[in-house]
């Protein structure tokens, strides 16, 4: 079985952020994962692009009803009609995440992955401090400073 | 309608996040409001006991299928059977979210609640830098130093 | 724990079918058990209406995220923001459904509760056939004429 | 966008609800529409080897949170771990549904898609009867004789 491996990110990207997840993509590919993300514009549609580009699968998990609302760059869109908790269907699928940038819903993929015991690789994004209850205390995400890095995180050579 | 208020915070708690929970619990019970949480132990535990000592109504969102599993201050245990997603049925529900302490699973119902732009108190909890992307950008989590001023912050004096 | 019933029906209720699901609420209420139904109107309105008549407790899981939308009989709202996903929840936590009339939803919850194992009893309701797959066999719903039947099916006497 | 048709059947098929599953999938694929399926045995695995075996595109949406618990005639599985309610999922994502043998669970996907608008074929299954309630009435199931006959009404020509 191929490996999955999650990107997410903001859906509203700056042009660092697209270039990145871009990167993200492409390499992802090239080593054989299926991309899944969350199916819409931003960061999601640059890793995308950049995994189609590179021949890769790319599965895109939309917030609503509507498979129209994918970008086009996905090889399969899934409608799934749970608004944000599509996010939790994007942690329980993937093998590891990688997030590009991000913001609050970024963050709550970052977190729910973390709560799943999956390996998170943080790229341009958010700096979390250590979980403040001691009982809480595990694994955290890993901070990277290239695509190339990011993916050595979440895609360990054999 | 009554207000509805989600409690969250670590499965395991610290003495320190139990007693600050069960304060918060029973403040919102003598504001009116219905308490929800993720009804089990340690913080959803003493929130939910806060409440109930105070004749409160709190509703235990448990991640699986068994009823059973609540802990025995809920009024309602709903079983959801959505693993960690029941995160996001918690914070569907709400009108604004308290957290106290937290570990991963904690952060993403504060994430998810700040995506729907909905009021969060943090108390003895992440200390969560500004999101990363400026497109990302919008209001934050409030951070409180007591249970009464975390109450305050969600249930504004009218 | 107190017994957990599910009532089900359509969101538009012929009087006959209102009447039934008012009946059937209150009998659950003065029975001890706790209420559970999609939360909006016709035979959900009117079992919550029975049921609070009975100073029961009545628990609307509603299928989007406001919970304003729950009918005014409820004691608790939960907006789960599931779309009609929500039904699979109201059969997850339920420890038995009845169901008075129905239409395609409805349908929907009694073939999740069957296949969850659990008793459904149907009143002025489906006239299923039997599985048309032997492999998919299994104990099927039970067809009542009367509130009082429907509740005896669901809350057998100690 | 190409056209999502799911597939939907008991997970232990008799051989002829397999042959005629196996025979809906190679048709769908040979039209060029992805296949989308519960992901594991049975009928959900005739369809997918059918469909793949016509070098088509299958996706299997899993109600756990392993991967490796999908057929391996699989495009692309995604883990929901939603356990049940992941069928609605997989109406929420196809453009129709057909439906080949079926216990409780292809009737809850059965109703799911009635109930939400979608153009449902039934294949050597379920003889429904017309729903009880006048107020829920609405369009039914078309029931088939054959896999053309099911995917001409699901994917009529242009």
């Amino acid at each position: 079985m191929r490996p999955c491996i999650a990107v997410a990110g903001p859906g509203q990207a700056s042009a660092r952020e697209a270039e990145l997840a871009r990167q993200v993509g492409g390499l992802l590919a090239r080593r054989g994962a299926v991309v899944v993300c969350g199916g819409l514009g931003g960061v999601m549609e640059a890793c995308a692009q950049g995994a189609r580009d590179a021949d890769g699968m790319v599965v895109g998990l939309l917030p609503g009803r509507d498979r129209g609302a994918g970008n086009r760059h996905l090889s399969v869109a899934v409608a799934t009609g749970l608004g944000e908790l599509r996010n939790g269907i994007l942690v329980n699928t993937c093998d590891a995440l990688i997030a590009v940038g991000g913001g609050w819903g970024t963050l709550s993929e970052v977190a729910l992955a973390l709560r799943a015991g999956k390996t998170v690789a943080l790229l341009d994004g958010w700096a979390l401090p250590d979980a403040p209850s001691a009982t809480a205390a595990g694994h955290g995400p890993i901070r990277v400073a290239t695509p190339a890095e990011a993916v050595e995180v979440v895609l360990p050579p054999a």
